[in-house]
């Protein structure tokens, strides 16, 4: 979609240096952190030399790396995790260089499915291998359904239960990937199974730990260690609904806690208290989103819930560009507090997602929205809001 | 847009009576209510027979019609106000068999703006006499200024400052209208001037009113005098951030004050606080949306606050589709309360006012926004959302 990838720089070294006088050197890797010391390991990359830098505050932002765990994945370059831009260049600069008929995405989370967008308008045919019984985990199974649809209706081979367990490879090149006892050949190969943070530099350092050995911060980002700070992929945050600590690394949380953690670094004063645990993504004409708990996180933390799911349209069935949309809404049963929500829809569906992003903040019972003062007229959406509909039928329960 | 107006209705009399069980009796006029006898006075409107008709609870539903200061336009069939579907059709049915090259809106508000969008896709020229200095009286004047810009960009005359003070007319034809001292001839005369209450009948059975002749009502849509009930554009509301009462008539608003009253009437428990000020339009490819106060709501009701007004995009620069969004917000300068918010922008970009709506219903101030978990990934937005972004700058002050 765009030409260019320097558009999708935000800044660069060099603009670090000209227009904030941040002095940021790259291909410098920190290898150690000495607490006691107030002071770094660094290593040039280049060079290999090593040298010993101080500080008097240290952020840790070192982000987090795609998992995975097949080791016969080295040498090949058919074969690989898209995280960084340098990896979307190369697998770029692969599709247009080699002939690529066939491609298996392992993986049917956010980064599976917009890969498969990607290769699919590209003419690539594309199977996504999942591990689970559905894709999407974020969503209820009854919502991941539709995506499902979705992804089959546009040409994917969908293959749930599905558990890769290695690739046979020939000449540095991979020919196939395992799974279930069975070969599935193709011409490239994607792992989209999520990442793990870079967190290793907080063992040297002594730092604590929080969920899936992303770093422990409070919410001013400080670690449990004087003077080092951590902010985005390779740290913890809170669920706002459950109150209980979570990785969830996204770039939006990224930048809030980035920004957090820089003004109390320069002395300021803020705070960044959680996440909703709010994601969104689209396939061609698919979109999804959520936010808050689904019905899995639910149950695992034991709270009496009830949920609900309707299906209305974007716009009013009258009206040119229509498309359907389906809300799966959650409140706790007692209080009628509304827990989470989904929505699967067509064009112009799931942005809505953030109005009830703003409902969980508020802290909202189901009541507290059925009369609430959202924008109408027919281009823009149907005299009864689709949540607030939700939010009827939940009431119900 | 629509090529079948019944496509537009919800409901008949017919299917109220088959899905319902509801006995809608059409072209029964009430003339009079006499809530001493818990009567109303009913006149065949083809019979011109009058009967009484004993209730035990009424509602008054009776809505608005449009205001219309020209006797004169009596007897003309290119001389009209908007408001009914009624209307809509024989409006239709006049362009389809008349020469129209010309047409002149009276009235810059919702009703003249998407009046004037639909007759330029007829390939109609319009013109737009307001009597202000601006379109859009619910926004600020830099916010409406935006959308002026866009009117005369899509072909629209746009002259302000121009109050109308009568028609020319000859033979039954409205030939021209007289503005500020001058005739503007046309071929067509269109009056979006708003609407006024239809709460006559509300005199006779005394109850009270509220702003602009709106029938009084507690939140539960309960008049002063027992038994009788108002809901819909006939009857008043109240604005939720300055807990006054306001006369704000939107389809979405009878909606809910209806289903409110309906309820309570059926001697359940339902509550309708009131409403945001909110509202959305569109024309062409510009969107505008606004919620809350805005300036000269905050001055008139001298809360001492303070605003911001910043420039974003609907989606990521590099992204395919992106288009220019607008936000002002306004805050209370002590206690840093939102107070209202408006949105300028292209295609996409106004029903985000949603995300503000629920921040008002929560109270929120521009600390509670700053880091709120919405949505992001690029087909959707930025990774800051304009709204964050807009709160910041308004902290700032």
């Amino acid at each position: 979609m765009v030409d260019d990838h320097t558009s999708l720089l935000a800044r660069t070294a060099k603009s670090f240096r000209e227009n904030y006088d941040i002095d940021v050197q790259i291909e410098q890797e920190v290898i150690e952190v000495l607490p006691q010391r107030q002071s770094i390991r660094v290593v040039d990359t280049q060079t290999k030399k090593e040298r010993i830098v101080p500080y008097s505050r240290l952020l840790l932002a070192t982000g987090a790396r795609p998992i995975q765990p097949f080791p016969e994945a080295a040498g090949t370059e058919n074969l690989m995790a898209i995280k960084s831009l340098a990896s979307g260049i190369f697998l770029k600069k692969y599709l247009e260089s080699k002939e690529v008929n066939k491609a298996v995405i392992v993986g049917g989370g956010y980064i599976g499915v917009e890969l498969a967008e990607a290769l699919t308008l590209r003419g690539i045919r594309v199977t996504i291998l999942q591990r689970g019984a559905q894709v999407m985990n974020s969503l209820d199974p009854s919502m991941a359904q539709r995506v499902a649809v979705g992804l089959e209706r546009h040409g994917i081979t969908l293959l749930t239960d599905t558990a890769v367990t290695g690739f046979e490879i020939q000449n540095n090149k991979a020919r196939g990937v395992i799974a279930n006892g069975h070969t599935i050949p193709a011409d490239l190969f994607i792992l989209g199974m999520g990442v793990t943070p870079n967190s290793e530099l907080g063992k040297s350092a002594g730092l604590n730990f929080g969920p899936a050995n992303s770093i422990e911060v409070d919410d001013r980002l400080q670690t449990n260690v004087p003077n080092i700070w951590a902010a985005g992929d390779c740290c913890q945050s809170v669920h706002l609904v459950s109150n209980k600590p979570v990785y969830i690394p996204l770039g939006t949380t990224a930048n809030k806690q980035g920004r957090t953690a820089g003004i109390n670094i320069g002395g300021g004063q803020a705070q960044f208290n959680g996440v909703m645990g709010t994601a969104i993504t689209k396939f061609m004409d698919i979109e999804c989103a959520c936010t808050g708990l689904n019905t899995k996180q639910l149950e695992a933390l034991g709270i009496d819930f009830v949920s609900g799911e309707i299906d209305a349209k974007t716009l009013p069935k009258y009206y040119p560009g229509t498309s359907p949309l389906t809300v799966k809404l959650f409140a706790e049963r007692n209080t009628r507090r509304i827990l989470g929500g989904q929505i699967v829809g067509g064009l112009g569906s799931s942005k809505r997602i953030d109005t009830l992003v703003m409902a969980l903040h508020a802290g909202f019972t189901l009541e507290d929205i059925l009369n609430i003062d959202l924008s109408y007229a027919p281009p823009f959406g149907n005299v009864w809001d689709p949540l607030v509909i939700a939010a009827r039928v939940v009431l119900k329960q």
